[in-house]
């Protein structure tokens, strides 16, 4: 007998916030090119969500391995230890943090271990985390730091992936005035190297393209409106071009992500949170995914938050995460058909 | 007799730019929905230029009164003091440079004077011009100089225009190190009041929505990312509101692009440049129209260069100078049925 196939594995999230009914969801719609998943999760909590909306959702608690087998006829769930029991949709509560990242724990030591194909997280809020004691700046960081090797926590550079699009900001979540100072020609090289190899690996695009936005207007107009461009962007592309890497810059962001533009490239660099997240969520808003680069394993998920307002009515879309379920197969090497 | 209609007045532009190709081809083009136009140009280089390409244009030098009644049979041109003489495509010279501004400034007193509808501008290169001995920082400000009432300079504010998508870059052409800085409440709310008037009395918009971005990531979330938000933004907000402005914000800049939030607005205010441009060249590259609010007529420009680099080719998209001037014809109150 084949050895079954590994699941992706779908974290909990915050159970106050969608996650839990965009996982219902997405079992529903398996059939839409979802490869196997299994929730790690409580199957209790989802079993009562479903009935509390009334859809047809079997959950079944299994081992890893019987994930592939039973996702047919239900949405396997690898049990946790923590219970979730008196989640409230729209009720965030630090109670509840516990299952939070042992769930994250959970689905990265399983695929670590070769049990499981790939992480896909559903969003959690870090504020209740931190009620809860937890210590890391966000989700990435703390994949980051449950990926180290030998005491060295890799570099997880976040791209925003869809179909028409993929950006990766190389700084994230900063105010706007701290942009220039944390900007280098290092930081930016780092990043670039992470980003080309995973496409050339993960995507299995032979030779990837980057294109590198400038930080100012026009990219600064030879300097007429700011010198960063020249200073940092510039050297960083020609580093990377140094590497062998296919790297465009400093270009004016304005114009390099209309249709034309955008089929020059496979991913942009953007110097800063909103020059990557604008044309990204202006043309793909509900199909986008964030992809974390740069792990030791592959990590997906949807590109929303927990969303605590609509969070129990069923009204969320699933697009994000169905999304994000298809990506981590495509890039762990297996699709629905396999 | 009635009079007869007043034409939108079409500048030269760099002559060594896709200008003057573009002038020709917005009057080939003027079934789709083009009012009569003039051009205030060198009949003789037009009519070279038409040559050059073999197209059937005849140019015809007329009085502003006589453009709109020639226009079904040859090209309208109000004829320049100044020759363009030796113009060549791509090859800027600031010896065109008193054309250039000679036609910029006949237009505008044309206009000023009840002879014309409105202006249209064809791009300049102001590196040429200032060679040349022009004074002003770029072509808006020049218009702005030149409705100069009283020796009090209005103050022009850039829209790009599209029908799916209308942006207000509240900064502009400044180092985006230099935008925290000269980010103020009151500027925001000066914006946001021109904006709003000439929404009412140009677009004929009864209550305008304006929706305000935020300047940092998630528009600060708090303070947690930068605390201009809170600080410059949030009161430039409520100002406008106090004003009776439907006015919204600051919103996270990432999520308000897209086709459900674009919905929600008239107009969308960007901190800085790059904020407001991404969104609408991503999604309108080729149809987006400059629109210079404030002045005491209507200025339209389409939203792109002199474009030397493939000038004289006839390779050039007219779609953006077809907007500007289906735009100045809608905002001075006639349409080409007229």
């Amino acid at each position: 007998m084949a050895q079954a196939p590994r699941p992706l594995l779908l974290t909990l999230g915050d159970p106050a916030g969608i996650g839990p009914e965009l996982t219902l969801m997405a079992w529903l719609r398996r059939e839409e090119g979802i490869a196997p998943f299994a929730a790690v999760a409580d199957p209790d909590h989802l079993a009562s969500l479903a009935g509390t909306f009334g859809w047809r959702v079997p959950v079944r608690a299994v081992a890893p391995s019987e994930a592939a087998s039973v996702f047919d006829e239900a949405l396997p769930v690898i049990p946790l230890g923590e219970r979730v029991a008196g989640a409230r949709p729209g009720r965030p509560d630090p109670a509840q943090a516990r299952a939070v990242i042992e769930s994250i724990e959970t689905a990265v030591a399983l695929v670590r271990g070769g049990e499981g194909a790939a992480v896909v997280t559903n969003p959690i809020a870090k504020h209740v985390l931190y009620e809860a004691g937890f210590r890391h700046p966000g989700h990435t960081e703390f994949l980051a730091s449950l990926a180290a090797q030998g005491g060295e926590e890799p570099h997880p550079v976040m791209m925003l992936w869809s179909e028409t699009l993929a950006v990766v900001p190389v700084t994230v979540h900063i105010p706007l005035s701290a942009v220039p100072g944390a900007l280098t020609t290092d930081l930016i090289v780092r990043t670039g190297r992470i980003v080309a190899k995973d496409l050339r690996e993960r995507f299995g695009i032979a030779r990837p393209r980057l294109a590198l936005a400038g930080l100012n207007p026009h990219a600064g107009e030879n300097g007429a409106m700011g010198h960063e461009d020249e200073r940092i962007v510039a050297p960083a592309v020609e580093i990377l071009r140094a590497d062998g890497i296919e790297a465009t810059g400093p270009l004016p962001a304005d114009t390099m992500f209309h249709a034309r533009a955008r089929s020059r490239y496979d991913a942009a660099l953007a110097m800063y949170h909103d020059q990557a997240l604008i044309p990204i969520k202006t043309i793909a808003f509900d199909e986008a995914v964030n992809v974390t680069l740069g792990l030791p394993f592959v990590r997906t998920s949807p590109d929303h938050g927990t969303a605590f307002d609509i969070a129990g009515r069923g009204a969320a879309r699933p697009d994000s995460l169905l999304a994000a379920l298809r990506l981590a197969a495509r890039l762990s090497g297996r699709d629905a058909g396999s």
